[in-house]
């Protein structure tokens, strides 16, 4: 324990002082389950063998081009690797809410209709409708996934006007006439294809000058900055089949060919993300 | 392809211009397999599986206080993985070698009977060789390590006055009447009680006035700085069944116990380690 405890001060992620243990600044703060800026949760979905064990076979995913997992990796029907995101991974998120929600919103007035793909523990549509009390959200994902983000809408008060719709991003039939759809960390799961063929079907389920919002890793062109979203690419790597942190310039393409204009960047500055928007043409 | 290099430029470990690959400045030092100074091999022991899979049950190796693997972990008698450290440390240890050599042939003249414990690749003791011509160096390892020291003393020119002594330290006879041994990265696998025991075999093998010097990672009394040696302590409780990173305080009492004197502690700035040294009462 006193090698672990050193180990981990060495690291910052203790203080030692006289011979006895106590929290640094960071982890009073990011580590500690009781500070509401704990982060301790997202080691239970980052620290999942699927998430390291590509790595051993990282010779391997680096030849063939594509994770070394089952199938399509981490985007298997079904995988629980997405309950589990679900319940871990929302305070890492949470700072990202506010910013994408009044991005979306930004001069929107009355009843707006918003689906929110791949909602996970529906962080990003519930902030939505919290920000916007006409707001009705329709939020896609795996039936026990979605069972996660019902109750974080209840808790957050927001639970009348969330809809849940299962299946899968590719099949479930969306409804139409939306105002605001959000895919969040979902793009960078797929290939170029993938992702037109899945903005076209967006784009036919908004109303004329809807919105489609994806928060994304966007490294720039030359792909090697800034570090967190370059680096991305080395998870997608490993754990899907083609997916990549697509530059500003690969998603316009899509947004593009897909149907949509006015495609804009807008970096998030309370975190590593930027939000992509096109507008229904 | 790109994805890994990409992620290596990020690392400092590539450099990127205008979509091609070339080295960093520290690539090209360290990582070139053409440099003089290349530290590629390290990666071969460093990246041994059973120098990593001891972290996947750092839970139950904390909570044993003692590491998982069978054993005595990696000091176990005749483990393959001392050839490998043989074969792929070299690199990194070449430059603690001129300082040592300096360090513990200070102000020797004529004949010097050097033992050189755990020899390794054998640089030590073939340094000591190199920089005085009538040492006589005695290497004891595993025989099947010892090939490979006996391999560098003949490329380095004094196979001649270097001499293989196979089997364990703590059984082996050393013979006696020394001026002179080595304990390099050593004391660290064992306890307090054998490093005493092993030493004072160690003291019986010298001339009166002769040296024992330990080449070892030595933190600070707070076990917390510098970052490198106190970091060290957690290699040893995964890989060994009570080994550690020792104070030069706790090193000194292990001396002192064994009948040494004049214990002094030489810190190496070429790199991480300190030499520790006591004189045969």
């Amino acid at each position: 324990m006193r090698i672990l405890c050193d180990f981990l001060t060495i690291q910052g992620l203790l203080a030692k002082r006289d011979g006895t243990y106590d929290h640094s600044p960071t982890s009073a703060l990011f580590l500690d389950p009781r500070s509401p800026h704990s982060l301790h949760t997202t080691a239970r979905f980052l620290g999942l063998l699927e998430m390291r064990q590509a790595y051993d076979s990282l010779t391997d995913v680096v030849r063939n081009g594509r994770t070394s997992l089952p199938g399509d990796g981490t985007v298997e029907p079904d995988n629980p690797v997405w309950v589990e995101f679900a319940h871990s991974m929302a305070p890492m998120m949470a700072p990202m809410t506010a910013p994408l929600g009044q991005i979306v919103l930004e001069g929107l007035a009355g009843p707006v209709r918003v689906l929110d793909i791949a909602a996970g523990h529906g962080l990003f549509g519930i902030e939505v409708a919290k920000q916007h009390p006409q707001a009705h959200i329709v939020a896609v994902d795996w039936a026990p996934v979605l069972e996660v983000a019902k109750a974080n809408a209840h808790k957050a008060g927001v639970g009348a006007r969330y809809h849940a719709l299962p299946g899968s991003a590719f099949d479930v039939d969306f409804g139409e006439a939306y105002d605001i759809v959000l895919l969040t960390n979902f793009l960078h799961h797929f290939d170029h294809a993938a992702c037109v063929g899945l903005l076209r079907k967006v784009h036919a389920a908004l109303k004329p000058g809807g919105r489609a919002a994806a928060l994304e890793f966007v490294p720039n062109e030359d792909r090697v900055s800034p570090p967190m979203p370059a680096m991305f690419s080395m998870s997608m790597l490993t754990t899907t089949a083609s997916g990549d942190a697509y530059t500003f310039r690969e998603l316009e393409a899509m947004y593009r060919e897909a149907g949509f204009g006015r495609i804009t960047a807008h970096p998030v500055r309370t975190g590593p993300h930027t939000v992509v928007m096109g507008i229904a043409g």
